[in-house]
């Protein structure tokens, strides 16, 4: 099967959880959008990303994974283990606008600029609220799995997605997560193994992988990086 | 197979999504919390609800109802079908969070009373360019679907969620809903047939339909039932 995947071209984004799915795979799959920006845009689809696959269109990234997953051999294929990644894929999915929100608090129509003043109260309650318990839960299921994996011994597509949280969150919040992630070296420990995974170290190298930037979900505005900047609490 | 819910006794919140499903199949359940105050977090569950199906506990409103609506008959059984069903649903979940982060855009865990002013930026906000888009989308779903449900002429677990969409936006929103939802026939079709369903129609009459109020995720605060109010666009 060659897979089409439709996603921003200048951007990592929620795409970018795909694209690590399949090229960890070693899958046949076109990044349609790099080369052409002409598409459209199927009325089932709400947003990019969207996958095709022979006659089926997909959408809504954990979605996509959880229909990748047992082809592409990155998810069990019972029902139980399905589940179960697909569950912690979507906390991550949660995460994941969590971490895009600290910089749009307020739209994701409005420039960052207009939001400024509200972007830096969230980040300071994100970090100091939110990404510790994500971390903190990770974290706890790493320990139950005792393989290095999330699943065990076996990476699923839900590690590969861990691992770009972290490497989101290292450029978006050197100070801040710098100073947070020793505390959980199962998270950061996941990572590292998947980072070192052949077909993953490959594409990181390669122009495939578009670099970080300011686009982005993840964005390194230094003033939004703050360290030890408790907001109030319930 | 008896189910037992894990959701909060004091709000519809996220778990209202599996209580109508469960409901309008007329499946047998415990909302457990709602007669003891007395529960364990599993290791393996982030935030509430969780759903205890015989050893299975399943977690993630989305994947709780992608795990019941085959077998409550509230989703096809073959693939496609059921990734298509879930793909709405992961949409709906998207526009619930932003339904509450109106009123919360700086922090969950902060009172509503510390962010209002943001508050009120991110409603118009809300209102004027989210609120349409998700409308449009689903409207336009159900002209292709063609039947008076999203997938057609049979009911899916999909379907009672924008029926919750619909009674929370009404509720929250009084003013600026009224002034589009005749847009949107199709949307409020489906809210109307899926209260007039027997059992779902039983199930709002009586006492286990817990009233919308300020806790929940829809909140009526007048301050942000903005009309006309129109946000800078990028």
């Amino acid at each position: 099967m060659k897979y089409r995947l439709y996603y921003w071209a200048e951007i990592q984004g929620r795409g970018e959880f795909i694209r690590l799915a399949l090229e960890d795979a070693g899958a046949e799959y076109v990044d349609v959008l790099r080369s052409s920006d002409r598409y459209s845009m199927p009325d089932s689809v709400f947003a990019l990303p969207y996958l095709v696959a022979g006659k089926r269109v997909i959408s809504q990234t954990p979605n996509i994974l959880l229909y990748l997953g047992p082809r592409l051999r990155l998810a069990p294929r019972n029902e139980a283990g399905r589940l179960w990644v697909h569950q912690l894929q979507l906390t991550i999915a949660d995460w994941l606008v969590e971490a895009h929100d600290v910089h749009h608090p307020i739209g994701s129509g409005l420039y960052y600029e207009d939001q400024k003043r509200e972007a830096k109260r969230r980040a300071a309650d994100f970090l100091a609220q939110r990404l510790p318990k994500y971390l903190g839960y990770f974290e706890q299921v790493l320990r139950s799995a005792r393989g290095g994996y999330l699943l065990g011994k076996a990476c699923s597509y839900a590690d590969l997605s861990l691992f770009q949280m972290v490497a989101g969150l290292r450029y978006a919040f050197p100070v801040a997560f710098g100073a947070i992630e020793r505390r959980y070296p199962r998270v950061t420990g996941v990572h590292d193994r998947v980072g070192a995974r052949p077909r993953v170290a490959a594409y990181l190298a390669s122009r495939r992988r578009i670099p970080f930037n300011r686009q982005d979900i993840f964005r390194d505005y230094p003033e939004l990086d703050l360290v030890g900047k408790k907001s109030k609490k319930t």
